[in-house]
């Protein structure tokens, strides 16, 4: 299990939405391959968006193999964190891109982690009311989750991904090696993502991510690759049956009614967003237990394997009320009833609100103390 | 022609766009009439944006009829003018809402001109990834261009709309009585819109409209209501083939082009948009003389008819650098070339690029000497 990961052959799991429809490639060596980019749309202008932490490693390779499908490719540095995920951030992304005099067919390309990802999937839908772009995500997280699905968004001030637009990339480009730079905790961050999708959509993948946690970690290359294909599939099935969340796609958000509470509640940007997740799914299956959804010892064991990725488990000592405020906005609320995705049973979820006062007892069995 | 305008049966005219498919509805008294409200979403939160010119005239009906509908309606009232049509106006929606717990059912209206109706469509496509809204225009203009086919935008300050979403109301409610309180400059602005459609799309219309343009300029409600219909009809024949401007829609802009380097050259709100499409369209058809399309004396025809209608038939005196340098910023630009709607024949139109020396020219011919 531990092969290098010029081995491993490219695979595609294919999203199907129709005219919108594309694939996600996964495998190693991908950026720096011309098959990876060859039939892609070309354009007289293309932009890269990054940031300043992936630039240095992975924008000159970028921007030397689009030269072959566009006569200038331009590349944008974002200031890098959730706290730079707003709007004042996203126009620069228009401001470079009239500068350029780009056109309806210019080429926007996210070379990054879910910040980037989420901007310039918002600014390609909102430049000239849409031109197309390609996910080329860099970190664990957005490989598994953000870059996949259509999902893009800004943060409000009053709340997280409050400002966006369900808009489709025309290819998402996962290329492990990318991985091998990134810090632990990004690791660990993405992979309470790739922990997801055990409880609510595959027991079995549960199963297999507690044999392989430790190796998964260590990013063994065919472990992670195999970790984010099962997590993109999952994810395809699911925008497959409902791209704008008219229901089933919100069982994605296990873990993040609670989790965007922290995230808010701390200060976007203190906790990553895939460790308010993590501590966020300890609280939603204890919230299920609770319900008497799910038979005791399943947050237990979520919890385990959570605490074994290197994530928190216990949340931040923010007050009940906090929680609670933070918890309507969420885009899951319905006229001020706080909807949580809950575990009904191994793999499988629900959408419900729950009783205030079990929501109490789950903040206060999950929280530090105050 | 001059029945009261409470005679005229309402009539409606549908957008067929599939699953996003809805009807303009025209008529008179259609505000106040709990039967135009009746069958549209219902949900805890409304929110009415409107701008601080309409809203003493029409937002306290509308918040009447809409209490029936939803157990709270707000008001929100912006700015007047397209100086504001930007994304921090915008963003006043957006406060609004969050600020009112609004979510994702919560329904916006837009009540005013094509300002508000750009800006709360745009709003509307983007908190929470999208909610429903509905088009309540009150201008001739809005009536028969704008709050129809789904384009929703904000200006940038290197270019007009530069910044939107195709996003469809689910209904265009267009009451003829709104009209009667139009300053007699913005009832002409409008009437550039409806001639627009003559020359694209309807040679008979164009003649039906030369011999109704007395009659329009004073608001005769019947053939104003034959006015907006007509328009509206030719605008979702060609909406429903084209929805996202892929080819025929951009027939739309004939006149635009020249009309938004006006606006741009002159700064956004200083000439009426349907103003500087006015000067934009005599010019639109006097390249197309110039390019062999249409015979002499087209240009004149169409001045003449535009004269009529109160509007400016000789553009402002910005030189052609100027005027060149904004054009290529167009959305219709590719690769640095400007492409014109040009007519090719009464009733038809086409988009192509056209030789910079005929664009000279007519420039050379069509603006005020410097």
């Amino acid at each position: 299990m531990s092969a290098p990961s010029n081995l491993l052959a490219p695979t595609k799991v294919g999203i199907a939405l129709g005219d919108r429809s594309y694939d996600v490639v996964i495998g190693a060596g991908l950026l720096d391959a011309a098959a990876t980019w060859s039939d892609l749309p070309k354009s007289a202008q293309a932009l890269v968006v990054t940031n300043e932490v992936v630039a240095p490693l992975y924008a000159d390779v970028l921007q030397r193999q689009l030269s072959a499908l566009h006569n200038r490719v331009d590349v944008l540095v974002l200031p890098d964190g959730e706290a730079h995920k707003d709007w004042q951030t996203m126009n620069l992304v228009f401001d470079r891109l009239l500068a350029n005099g780009a056109d309806r067919k210019s080429v926007l390309y996210a070379l990054g982690g879910g910040v980037v990802g989420d901007m310039t999937g918002f600014a390609a839908a909102c430049y000239m009311r849409g031109v197309p772009f390609v996910q080329v995500p860099t970190t664990l997280l957005s490989q598994v989750d953000s870059s996949v699905g259509g999902k893009t968004a800004v943060n409000h001030p009053l709340g997280k991904n409050m400002i966006g637009a369900f808009y489709q990339p025309v290819r998402v480009i996962c290329d492990m090696d990318t991985l091998r730079t990134l810090p632990a905790r990004e690791v660990s961050a993405g992979l309470a993502e790739v922990i997801k999708y055990g409880p609510i959509a595959d027991a079995s993948f549960l199963a297999w991510l507690e044999e392989h946690m430790e190796g998964l970690v260590a990013l063994e290359p065919a472990l992670i690759a195999h970790a984010v294909q099962r997590s993109c599939e999952i994810k395809a099935a699911v925008v497959g049956a409902d791209e704008r969340e008219g229901g089933l796609r919100a069982i994605l958000n296990f873990g993040h009614t609670f989790g965007h509470a922290i995230e808010a509640g701390l200060g976007f940007g203190t906790w990553l967003h895939g460790e308010a997740v993590a501590a966020g799914m300890v609280m939603a299956a204890d919230l299920s237990e609770r319900c008497g959804l799910m038979p005791a010892g399943f947050a237990d064991r979520l919890r385990a394997l959570i605490s074994r990725a290197g994530l928190p488990v216990v949340a931040p000592a923010l007050s009940a009320e906090e929680y609670l405020e933070h918890m309507r906005v969420d885009k899951k609320s319905q006229g001020g009833e706080i909807r949580f995705v809950l575990i009904d049973k191994l793999g499988s979820a629900v959408m419900r609100p729950a009783p205030e006062a079990l929501v109490r007892q789950t903040l206060a069995a999950c929280c530090q103390p105050a």
